[in-house]
């Protein structure tokens, strides 16, 4: 089986946890078997395993995403990274062109398509095996999973089967044939579809990589499909429609069928249906009396949080934010926290993450950022130069190579390095254990674009393994 | 007259924003007649210069809020240094000797005690100036201001007045003879006390300087109260009795009067009560929606708080923590602000202030501290070393002279110190504005009291102005 996990779009609903680079997907806010946090997509990522689907998989995810996938997942994972933000079927497409035109997998195999985000249990795992087989025996060009709904729910799409007796594709199986798909209908109108057999269209879909690479080859302008090659639709991305999946090919599909999921699926998408899934009602440093009630917090800061006679509430905080909300009155929080974004204060870098400590502002205009950076154990920060600012780096824990200027030495706790503007710098820590430093960033202006990457070939294991000893 | 200003001691009342080392009265939230913010001891400082009084103040407070005083009331304003803890009567006796025996004053002069955190207006200064007059009148030994209670609390001290006719000591000015003091009744006798008359005690106190100078010489070791000096009752300030002014003084008094004032007087010692008077309802970067009530919300932190539905409560966030409750159950506080302390994460010194950025500790055991300097325009970090950690400076705002080893230098925006353990080191900021910059301390073991003091005369105000040049 293909699979490719669909890792979405960045957003606040989840703010001061969530931003615009750090999306919900990498919280690490539910527990795993051995009771250690962990995120959705290390959740689903783990869940596949364990459900021992034997998956070539594939994570199709923005460019804003990578370092987060890679330290999360690690650096095996196979990521198809779009070019732009452009729906789902760009993605799908890009995703497929990777299966077939760069691992040139045979285009009778079966693709699954997953998003990283819902929160199910292992049956959902194994029902994606049920899907490869039906999509293997041709039961029907498209095969899309069936939740069945736990309320009438204004928010989902809906998939209503046939259910006239002799209509089902397999009796054996539960697969039924799909009569049609209503959009996010009213709460009425979503009972009586419940009534009808209706099922919640949760977004996962199999077919044989053919299929859709005809749609694909279809999508393209004509002197473009002769000779397709993975690079060539990767340099085309924008020229595919900006469409989603559902739109682009369910919509056209000439047979649909449904395989039904009983099983726990959530989407945890706001605070209010995450707050059921929560590995615990606190996490971090909380301290909680006097009649607290039905309230969870979430404390990412290194400062306590004392709560007091709080009932159905939300409290979290990270160094993005405080955000203090009924729970109710959570789902209004997006446009307040459009307004008060300014930018990220804690990223994941494939190389480690970063927290922004402090940000200064002289009266004469000139800005000074300081930052907690964190390499983890064997990686590097690249080679790269930024005209605008001059940095300082006090390392604090671990040590490592520091290259400035192609001249390299080692580093450790206690020093201090001073990278002038226009200066090409590159940090590795060593493989023993991380590397922590304070980064003093001092600028008139102190933009993350604001650099330029240069070639670097790290000296050798042996080499640098030699200069410890 | 003189006047006593008592500076009482710290606590978690208001924690986060009140600590061990920042007490309630230095704490920015209430707001002076331009608007801008000011403290509970900065509202009382101000108010005795509109209400005109002539008077010659005194702070008396303890070691650890001297710093906080002068950042706040400026270098001018006379402090009298408790050599330890021990309750109001020693502290009022020891200035009482600082006026007699240090300014020689004379001992018909009258000296008024006042506490520096209640709130009242302006007519509270001027019943002050009628307490003055009594005292010089000799109306009697004692005169004590009598608050019109508002409500029957079980919290104060009650003063019952003799109300039968031609008991009072002045009739036109409203002046009664003391019967006697009920402390803390219980709610149902604070209300028959009240309907006899009785007025709260709210520790204001005047007396003529020779009457209480007869209590200390009265208080002190016989062998000692012969040629009495400041420096003598100083250096056994230990041996006073640490007991209220209550208890040693006013309970043995012969003669006692209540001066009545009901106008505005609160007791802001509580979030709750605190919560009536705050400047504004959202202090700081706070955005509220989606129905907030009743609901104040204080922001010391750098990063927002978005609020959602809240009812009644309080929200406060310091760099030592966040709190969440609820208006009523705030009350409970102190007991979870105990368990909760570590260190002072933000403290006013005489020079300027600091914050902690971050606290880091590695796996080995080794320490770092990362704090935010600001020294004030024309101020000093005095002359110092430290046995047990290094200290790295980063100046990012402002510039001053540095001495590092008796070596001295002017130091700007940019530059980079390191100060090795062992090493002596002083900074001051220029006259023309303050200097800011990031300390990053290094070390096994990081304590405030890991420091020794050293002797350093700055540079003239000439040589630095010439260095400037």
């Amino acid at each position: 089986m293909n699979i490719i996990l669909l890792s979405g779009g960045s957003g606040k609903r989840l703010w001061p946890l969530s931003n615009d680079t750090r999306s919900k997907q990498f919280l690490k806010l539910l527990k795993d078997d051995q009771g250690n946090l962990e995120s959705m997509v290390q959740r689903v990522y783990r869940q596949l395993r364990e459900a021992q689907i034997e998956a070539n998989i594939v994570v199709a995810t923005a460019a804003s995403q990578v370092d987060a996938i890679r330290c999360q997942l690690g650096d095996k994972v196979a990521i198809v990274e779009e070019p732009e933000r452009r729906d789902t079927f760009p993605a799908i497409a890009l995703s497929c062109a990777y299966f077939a035109l760069e691992q040139k997998r045979p285009e009778d195999e079966v693709v699954v398509v997953l998003p990283v985000d819902p929160y199910a249990d292992l049956e959902y795992f194994h029902t994606l095996k049920d899907m490869e087989r039906a999509a293997e025996a041709g039961v029907a060009d498209l095969i899309l999973m069936g939740i069945k709904p736990s309320y009438p729910s204004a928010k989902y799409g809906y998939i209503l089967p046939e259910i006239e007796p002799g209509s089902m594709c397999e009796e054996e199986t539960g697969i039924y044939r799909v009569k049609r798909f209503i959009e996010k209908p009213s709460e009425t109108v979503a009972e009586q579809l419940i009534s009808y057999g209706a099922a919640w269209n949760g977004g996962v879909f199999a077919f044989r990589l053919g299929y859709l690479m005809e749609t694909v080859r279809h999508a393209l302008p004509e002197d473009m499909s002769n000779e397709l090659s993975y690079s060539k639709i990767y340099e085309n991305y924008h020229s595919l429609p900006k469409n989603s999946f559902d739109y682009e090919v369910v919509e056209k599909a000439a047979s649909i069928a449904m395989l039904p999921y009983s099983g726990t699926w959530k989407d945890l998408g706001t605070w209010n249906t995450l707050s059921e899934e929560l590995a615990e009602s606190y996490i971090g440093m909380v301290t909680v009396g006097e009649e607290i009630r039905d309230t969870i917090i979430v404390n990412e800061l290194s400062i306590p949080i004392i709560a007091l006679g709080l009932s159905n509430m939300i409290v979290a905080a990270s160094p993005d934010g405080i955000l203090v909300s009924d729970k109710g009155k959570s789902s209004y929080l997006k446009p307040y926290a459009d307004t008060v974004y300014e930018r990220p204060m804690y990223e994941e870098r494939s190389w480690g993450d970063y927290k922004v400590l402090k940000y200064q502002k002289t009266r004469s205009g000139e800005r000074t950022m300081t930052k907690l950076l964190t390499l983890k154990a064997g990686q590097a920060i690249s080679y790269r130069s930024h005209q605008k600012r001059d940095e300082v780096w006090i390392v604090t824990d671990g040590y490592g190579q520091l290259v400035v200027d192609n001249v390299m030495k080692t580093v450790r706790r206690g020093d201090v390095v001073y990278i002038r503007r226009g200066q090409k710098h590159a940090l590795r820590a060593y493989e023993e254990q991380d590397l922590s430093c304070i980064e003093v960033q001092l600028g008139r202006e102190l933009e993350e674009n604001d650099i330029e990457l240069h070639p670097w070939v790290w000296a050798c294991e042996e080499l640098y393994s030699e200069r410890l000893a």
